[in-house]
């Protein structure tokens, strides 16, 4: 059994992180910290979890973190820096679910988070957990930065396009819509529901976290730097994100077989048939993301639909995956449920 | 392995059937029919099961049912009535996701109904399966007739009381709101988006076909007839129930301890903490009803909130705790996951 | 022109306000007051209102409300007490729309808000704002205090039965439905997209604010106390109350007649067809209730459901609706507005 | 008064056609026609109109078309290609909602309407309804054909654009998100709440007949034809369109004025300040266009965000702004009501 701990797991993705862990047949859920919750019982907070889950937050100064074998991160940005080198002293892995770990460099991190970093030298090990690009990476890592959700829908979508050098690298267009779960379990007015709701809006089109670190993996799998406009928007919905993506063609290819073959080990990429839409709720809940490539009219713009579950394959799926992998077990362990639709 | 069939499985039920049976170790899925949709892939229609489901749907008449263990009617009601002997006479068993067995009092099922029943003596046969009433009986069966949706959470919440005799049984009152998915997946204005979106309404305040399967159950556990207004509504939402029930107290009882002692080993009927407001998305995706009871400022009327998922414990998951009841196997078994919340 | 003022304008019943007021051709809007959003552009806090409203929220210490004819409290409970004698006394007349001033026994007041009241010989002459019980003393009040929500459409529902003396008052259930929207614009988990979306829950089940409001209104009806059972609930919509209301009949009685009498000469009633089940939506945006009476099954047990927009019947638009009858306007000015539907 | 008769009205553009006409000032509404609910109070299908139409839907062949001064056509395509001719002879002016008289090319119409076209000489005689580029052509017409919903924001983004030709107009890509209204009121499975609902995606990728329609419109303003990739997508919301709009700037210029200055005099395009992020609901039940114009990163290429309501700037408002132009009355008659926000 792996013994495991969450650090912040009030959020959204603390609790998907829960619900996905109390499933997992070799995982021994050990912790769970709140500062502001400690004392609650987990299940108090989330009924959903009552029957699942017996632990209370705890406080993090009191949490036994150090005799894990891997612990989560499930904070908000700039948090997980502080607390990571002890732990990986002590020999605990750690995943880390928000951003303090994605972007290789510091003054671009520095810039987008207006923070500055408290151990550049753990960025420089940190593994990027995106394993349909690193899994042999992650097999070997200590620390892992789980990517964003935006940076993985986009990034699964153009990968096969950039990596065969079919389009244009400094014209990628991503315009992304995320349901508003993805904004966080934060008591602000613009994601109540008397706001969000029946409404539909861009954000951040001046420029948004996510862009540069979309940017730095596109620009691994190129070689060079990509010029990427990054489009984010907020649709009425609580899972899901649908990133559109546009390049320019630059040679005639086969795109159905070229995404295809790309994908054809991954157990959690699947490429829906030619012509397919593929709809957010065909993966809520789950580990997944499906892909459809279009080239309208016949034209020299190909249309990538890329839709993932964005607390899932977005975020505490990934997470899970990265710890199957980390610790060799089956990668689909636990995550393997039926999305759940309607 | 349980070799099982499904007829008619394009509906909400059906899918939902799929997606818990899919996780299910004891089953092999050797059959599913659609008149409709014969020759289409099951993962054509229902993308979310690409990967778990590989069958087609096939015309009913081609269908191998009888070679099955069991067989469900995930049907419009009227159909399993015409095929249900043929299947029992094969020695098959059979669960009936609709109504064609629910009343035992023929005459009531026609006038509900507007059918002539084709098979009264199995109706007398059939076994009710509401697991936390008739358990031992379900065991035996040949032939369950699954609950309503409705019924299911109405019952739960009630049962206690009337059990106890503690309310008066002549002046029962249910006000309960259902998700739009209870109407099912059928092509028809009212259940638009647009027009069920931002909206609420009651329905079928004048009669509703779940209003004489409810006073059979409450009658059966009270002894003599009950009275009761029962008022569906229609909130917007995918999935979930929640039964408002108010009940005249005719003691002084400790109502919390009634309720946890009646369901303290029953494995998916959850008494919440006094004081507890259930939310249907507690039970999302889930076989789990919730309920709560109060006496509110001290007076002499109970309110018990009873919740549950629709497809779930009131559909697809009550009929597979009853095939597992039917078949020895864990009661639980592929109906442990976690609710999906947020 | 009448010259009108605003104190607190950043919430749902103050744009809604403004939305309506834009339209009155009866009045100067003068002053709207913000403490924290002071020197903001109202139309920069609220788009939909650029081109109608041109002004800026004002620190409350500057506004000249003083000079206003009519001013509207859209503030937390508790802050009109404090400011209501000074403009009073300087002539203005004032409109309450949080509960200051709803219920004349101060003592239940201070149990139910928790405040010791600023001005208990206000309340004694303060008019409650119903005008279909009211009307001839709003004409000559100072100083009226606007229903809450959910007792507009609960009073509305009741009175007509009560008035009659056909049901028994200490029996009175009211089930009530309410858009997310009531719970104001503030920043608050419960009220985000993502947990109030796709879920249904009841809440307030041991005791809500309106329920002295709703007791003392149906109190005034019958001459004496009434028992009464309210539980509210959340449901997934912006704007919208729907209430369900059962009462026991004592006698038999034309129900349609009786409703279709009791409002035949109200503006802002509409009594729906025998057999209806009004939705919300088709009253979103507009100052109606629209109400069916049942009888299920002619037993004993009617149910009347009520619906209204709780921003508009059931806030601003009540209040404009006050404001003329208060100046001798016709009383559906600015009012007469087309719900939006869909 | 002008006598106003509709053909079709039981669609939502039929419903918004009545309530905006309901409150205009110059209009004698005749007749309302519908084949399959003639004999039926329009108010008892649109409860929302109870008190402003009182009119029955009238079968088409009694209905007294010829004696109105304008029909407007709310009906699917291909109808109002057979019936205009007669009603014009007889003097009367003609707006059609739907797409018969849209693309001057017939054989293009043909092509993606999959009809043959009853009269291609009006086609050509038909002035294409945006009054923002067509104005005076509109002020003179006998036969107007009214913009689709994503055509009108489409438009309306690119086209100071490309007037003041600043981009290449060989790869504009508009990729637009639709309210579920915009599939009109059918009974289809695609469009229930339980399918649309908490859910996102693309469809017609491959082609939509809105493509050719929004390529004539920007190719009268380059003055030869455009490239244009367009993407639509579905949204779970009733109401509004959002375009996110981008093209590669050609050469340096001041975006923002260049938007402020072509739609100075415009009374229902609305540029927002720089930086602003539209959102549909500022625009919900209003005609009006809200626009707000980016360069992200200042590199070349140019966002646009436009955003209407797809039934009213997107349909019946743009409709009823049509008439105003054709009779001279104000633009703005009976479209000057608020947003309904939230």
């Amino acid at each position: 059994m792996i013994k495991v701990g969450i650090v912040g797991g009030t959020g959204y993705t603390g609790v998907e992180l829960l619900r996905l862990l109390a499933a997992h047949p070799q995982v021994a859920l050990q912790v769970i910290t709140s500062r502001a919750d400690a004392g609650t019982k987990v299940s108090q907070m989330f009924p959903s979890l009552r029957g699942y889950v017996d632990l209370p937050f705890t406080h993090p100064d009191e949490a036994k973190l150090e005799q894990c074998d891997l612990v989560f991160f499930a904070t908000p940005n700039g948090i997980a820096m502080q607390q990571v080198r002890a732990l990986l002293d002590a020999g605990v892995k750690v995943i880390d679910l928000a951003a303090d770990f994605r972007i290789k460099d510091i003054s671009e991190w520095e810039k987008w988070y207006g923070m500055t970093h408290a151990c550049p030298d753990l960025v420089a090990e940190a593994v990027y957990g995106l394993p349909e690009v690193n899994r042999a990476q992650v097999k070997q890592a200590r620390l892992v930065a789980n990517p964003g959700c935006y940076p993985t829908a986009v990034q699964l979508g153009f990968i096969p396009l950039l990596e065969a050098g079919v389009i244009e690298p400094g014209s990628l267009i991503a315009d992304a819509k995320s349901g508003v779960s993805g904004a966080g379990r934060k008591a602000e007015i613009p994601t109540l529901f008397s706001e969000a709701s029946d409404n539909f809006k861009a954000y951040g089109v001046a420029g948004h976290r996510h862009l540069p670190e979309i940017r730095q993996g596109l620009g691994c799998v190129t070689g060079h730097p990509v010029g990427l406009t990054f489009v984010p928007h907020l649709t009425p919905m609580i899972r899901g994100i649908h990133a559109t993506l546009y390049g320019r063609l630059t040679r005639d290819v086969d795109l159905q077989a070229l995404f295809e073959q790309r994908y054809a080990n991954e157990p959690f990429v699947d490429v829906m048939p030619a012509g397919s839409h593929p709809e957010t709720r065909s993966v809520r809940g789950a580990n997944r993301c499906r892909i459809a490539v279009h080239r309208p009219q016949g034209g020299d713009t190909v249309v990538v639909l890329s839709v993932i579950d964005n607390l899932v394959k977005g975020a505490a799926g990934q997470a899970v995956q990265n710890m199957n992998i980390m610790f060799c077990l089956p990668e689909s362990t636990a995550l393997d449920n039926v999305p759940l639709l309607p």
